[in-house]
């Protein structure tokens, strides 16, 4: 593992790191906020997931995480949103390839070899993060926007035990049936839908469900909001008798000044998981 | 004035805002937080001056202003920090011309026809947005960030009786003897260096100082801090019994991972002036 960069920040560290992935066959660069009291010991971890287009960077710069994320004594880990270099498969869209890989372990050429970012999230990088870092593998939540929060609702849902809680900032909910999913994941899994299913948290909503608490904003301005479908999974989690908070917050668009807004929040709402 | 962009943010309004600027001669673009108080009358505000090669758009996205103004109720504008265009002069280095406008008020060619930011600063931009917005012209106040700093220091000295108080991260200190200064106010200001001296923040501050209260924060890690000079302006301001909080703070660097860190304290400190 090599380190990047390291700035002091809110008492704490904001570092980016890039390692040699095993899942993904090439290099991988993250993000990872220790607050103050890592010094000490151990931490709960808050994963954030990004979304189309994003590096391990958005969410570091953007999304005023890390004074939260101090106050409670909390780290942070903002992993890449795909496999990247030249020898990895990418495509001219900007929803398929390099920058989108949708939070699963492809089974179709040509991204098979690289595009293993279910494992890398799940696995790999909370194995690298909990042993180079004082970092508690017992208190993991998970979040993200977007494309990330559906990662973060299906990981969380489908890592049964793994994650205390999970939030989502505007994600996606409902892929299967979105052009926000069904291209990609025809594309990394196949024709055969029935593997996309437990990529879609609407329908592992109803399958599974989450055991622990779950709280999902988006704005009522959202450009995107047809393609996520909140609905989709609103509808899912009060048929299922899901513990939940599903908020769409008045006027909010897609943008990280709306992440922003609600951070606050989110994290508030993970630190009581964690922490109970 | 043109719209390029309004974003929802902590229940305010985060817009881009461009129009033709008299002062520069050129269109000019800024950012303006507004916060929900402003849609019941004028709002005292903050001006963020940017560092080197910034535009409007690093601090608005980057120093976790918006949600410590929001709870204040102060609208934050973040103008951009040189003309900008085709038609403007500009420099190999990252540190002449554009993005490097040194809030100065340009007398030598070829900047003097566009590089007159000291004026749209103070004079042009607070006008428009007084007129345009719910903002208070009676209850101004500013900071920056490096570049940003000196400006805001200046500026504040300079303009007697226009801000209440005056903060800065990282500013440059004493421009008229480090390579961030020199060269800059020699190009825009020419060989005299007698007009170079209002427009460096030690030197002001033993000749004029300033008429309220003053909060600097500087990393002792800060990778630039031999060419801010911290100790120029502390040295000035202890001589001449100006009421100020000058801090060195452990490990912090120039990025805005420190900037952001302290952005609470500064938004506090100047919220206590402008409601008093």
């Amino acid at each position: 593992m090599e380190t990047v960069a390291e700035n002091k920040c809110f008492g704490g560290v904001q570092g980016v790191y890039s390692h040699a992935s095993k899942a993904t066959g090439c290099d991988m660069t993250f993000g990872l906020f220790l607050p103050e009291e890592a010094r000490d010991g151990p931490v709960p971890v808050l994963w954030y997931l990004s979304g189309l287009t994003c590096t391990h960077e958005n969410a570091m710069v953007k999304a005023g995480a890390q004074g939260w994320a101090a106050e409670q004594g909390i780290a942070l880990v903002f992993p890449d949103t795909s496999p990247r270099g030249e020898g990895v498969a990418d495509d001219d869209g900007y929803d398929l390839g390099q920058g989108a890989g949708f939070y699963v372990n492809a089974t179709q050429d040509p991204w098979k070899p690289h595009f293993q970012m279910w494992d890398y999230v799940a696995e790999e990088l909370p194995a690298l993060v909990t042993s180079e870092f004082a970092i508690d593998a017992e208190r993991q939540a998970i979040t993200g926007h977007s494309m990330g929060g559906h990662g973060a609702l299906t990981l969380a849902m489908g890592r049964k035990g793994q994650y205390r809680s999970v939030s989502a900032f505007s994600p996606i909910c409902h892929p299967t049936a979105s052009d926000w999913g069904r291209k990609q994941l025809k594309a990394y899994l196949g024709t055969d839908e029935a593997a996309w299913a437990r990529h879609d948290a609407a329908l592992m909503m109803r399958d599974v469900g989450f055991d622990g608490p779950m709280l999902v904003d988006t704005g009522t301005s959202d450009q995107f909001i047809d393609l996520l479908k909140p609905e989709a999974l609103a509808e899912a989690a009060n048929a299922r008798r899901q513990e939940a908070t599903l908020r769409l917050q008045k006027g909010y668009d897609h943008s990280y000044f709306f992440v922003s807004s609600f951070m606050e929040d989110h994290i508030a709402f993970h630190a009581e998981a964690l922490y109970a």
